[in-house]
């Protein structure tokens, strides 16, 4: 297996645009290739992620950004794992280039929905869920992530400020992040004041719908080498599955696929978790950002909410998480969320993170999930 | 990079059922596991493709699958290339085996549309196109194909009864097809007579909408010689584009995916095209098969429609062309397509396609094509 690097990454501001999904995979793809330093045809192949390709009538979108960057001939794969999409395109991007498939090759994911009414916008998300048990019978995210935090609070204490906790630092986070869907700070009582979605979940418990793409040039060591001083690797990457559906599993507090895909990607990476300086994790709802640090292992089981509470995640806390302002503030746009989140380790690697720089950032992880767990992908990014 | 094995391959017949795409993804996937004498946690990961979830509001299919077969830990990570799905997905399962991240691999492609009436489908059929330059300006596949034979004819002579010829072969074939979606000859004369659905294509050059599911199980060497005295090996993958959209082409009478995606694999098999003993190709429509066989290399350009009404395309001509029935009469579940091929390959190279057995299959080439070849994978199998 060779070794694989991430030449460049970039991304659209996130939040609501004008554009169509296909003109911002474009404008990231085409800054992503100008900041690799390389000319559009040396992409050799891509892989394009879109989950809801349904809300602008467009399926196939891998040929039509292609064309659009003038390489129509490279090969663009749609890939698909709900709001995990972006990682598991990564993830087989860097397996075609691990392999010696491909030299040099485009990872790009983009989104559109802000021009949905919500209840289209929410039913398209729940075609994610297990839709015939769960989506089509009325239990979209906000109510499966719900059972989830209070099954979580039922065992182990967990309250709801703690989970408050989470959207004040990951809202804090994003005033540096000027690609963030959302610059406003929140306190623990504008969370708790905010509209119930589903009990216990507030609405700024909640990431938001938001528009955006993002995209990576992902290369051959040698190609690395050749442009740029700073080469930043993917040393390790993992993925795993759990139940489509949230009643199949034995228990609700743990994300059995975000713990095995963890120990796949160390495990192929080489190091222990101890050496990972900060990471990005799938914080689609407060109780996810707890349930991930506790899983990936940062923290304890159960000891997530106490350890938010407490600072630890914080931007100046022994293991930052979310410094981009994660999903909550950064925003998620589905597909483009997971190659995002390279762009975040990305700069923070090559130390260009600005007033969210991380001191001492070598190591990142990356970490997304798909629905309530069935897909996760976790990625391990080292500055060599 | 490792040889790449198919252990099994099984499809459930094509055509019109009852059950939804998921049901028909598990029944094919259990057969094809079965069918390769393992069991079912022996299976490490998937690759799942499903083009028309919207079909039935679900995306992220994957895990759902998984789930079903008592494996939900097993990563399935979904692939979309419209109807070059199947194949884009066994082309990414061939990889991550070949590369050594998995020994056991299922593929897994399902379609349900006959539920829909023919405009929803026709215009979820569409969103594989550019639709904002194509599909959203009523130019769906039918009308984008007939401006190909058009061409086709104009430049070359080819003949609506040479086209015809396309029909009546593949109609023939299928009739020793147990899983065919059509058991009816039909000749000339009724092809020609047959409604116009764009001319000069008329509905028996039209491949139907059809449901079902394939599946396929790879793997390495190792487990392949374990369990098989009769190894089927992929030794050839290649995957390419072309332009999205129909009119940023120079030549409207070759597809330029197929050439590339062709040399690609032939070079990686490290044989000559003269050595493949019959093919599996994208005919949707009868153009499509007429331009497929001459892009491959079969016979010359501009001399498909004449070499397919002179019989070398015959089951017992010089280079069978889609001895399944291909998508003209084995029928055309978007997604279980390129799979399907996998099965027919599967049951040619092992001598058990009973009466629509080719005598001295060795070799087989399997071409698959998305929309009017924005996504062309090809694979050539070889029994070893």
């Amino acid at each position: 297996m060779r070794s694989v690097y991430v030449l460049a990454a970039a991304q659209t501001k996130f939040g609501k645009m004008r554009k169509t999904a296909r003109e911002a995979a474009v404008i990231a793809a085409k800054e992503a290739i100008e900041l690799a330093g390389i000319e559009a045809d040396e992409v050799e192949g891509a892989f394009v992620t879109n989950a809801f390709g349904v809300a602008e009538r467009q399926g196939h979108l891998g040929p039509i950004i292609m064309s659009s960057l003038g390489i129509p001939e490279a090969p663009a794969t749609t890939v698909e794992s709900a709001c995990a999409s972006g990682g598991s395109a990564l993830r087989e991007a860097f397996i075609n280039v691990a392999a010696g498939f491909y030299d040099v090759m485009l990872v790009v994911g983009s989104e559109k929905v802000s021009h949905l009414d919500t209840l289209t916008a929410t039913t398209y998300f729940s075609y994610g869920s297990d839709y015939l048990l769960e989506g089509g019978n009325a239990a979209g995210f906000p109510g499966l992530y719900a059972a989830m935090a209070t099954a979580h609070m039922n065992r182990y204490g967990t309250t709801e400020e703690q989970m408050a906790f989470v959207s004040v630092k990951n809202h804090k986070n994003a005033m540096f992040n000027p690609k963030a869907h959302f610059h406003k700070e929140v306190t623990v009582e504008d969370v708790l004041n905010s509209m119930v979605v589903t009990s216990p979940l507030k609405l700024f418990d909640c990431c938001p719908f938001s528009d955006g793409a993002a995209a990576a040039v992902l290369c051959s060591e040698e190609i690395a080498k050749r442009h740029t001083d700073t080469p930043i690797s993917i040393i390790g990457s993992g993925r795993a599955g759990t139940s489509g559906a949230l009643h199949d599993r034995e228990e609700l507090t743990t994300i059995a696929s975000t713990v095995l895909a963890v120990r796949q990607a160390l495990k192929q990476a080489h190091i222990a978790l101890e050496e990972v300086n900060f990471a990005e994790v799938h914080d689609c709802f407060t109780i996810a950002e707890i349930m991930a640090i506790e899983d990936i292992g940062f923290v304890e089981k159960g000891e997530g909410g106490k350890a938010t509470e407490e600072g630890l995640t914080d931007l100046d806390g022994n293991i930052p998480i979310n410094p981009s302002g994660g999903l909550k503030a950064k925003g998620h746009p589905v597909a483009a969320t997971g190659i995002g989140q390279v762009v975040e380790a990305f700069e923070q690697l090559r130390v260009e993170a600005g007033k969210r720089q991380i001191d001492g950032a070598e190591v990142a992880l990356l970490h997304n999930i798909g629905a309530t767990g069935g897909s996760c992908a976790v990625h391990i990014l080292r500055r060599d």
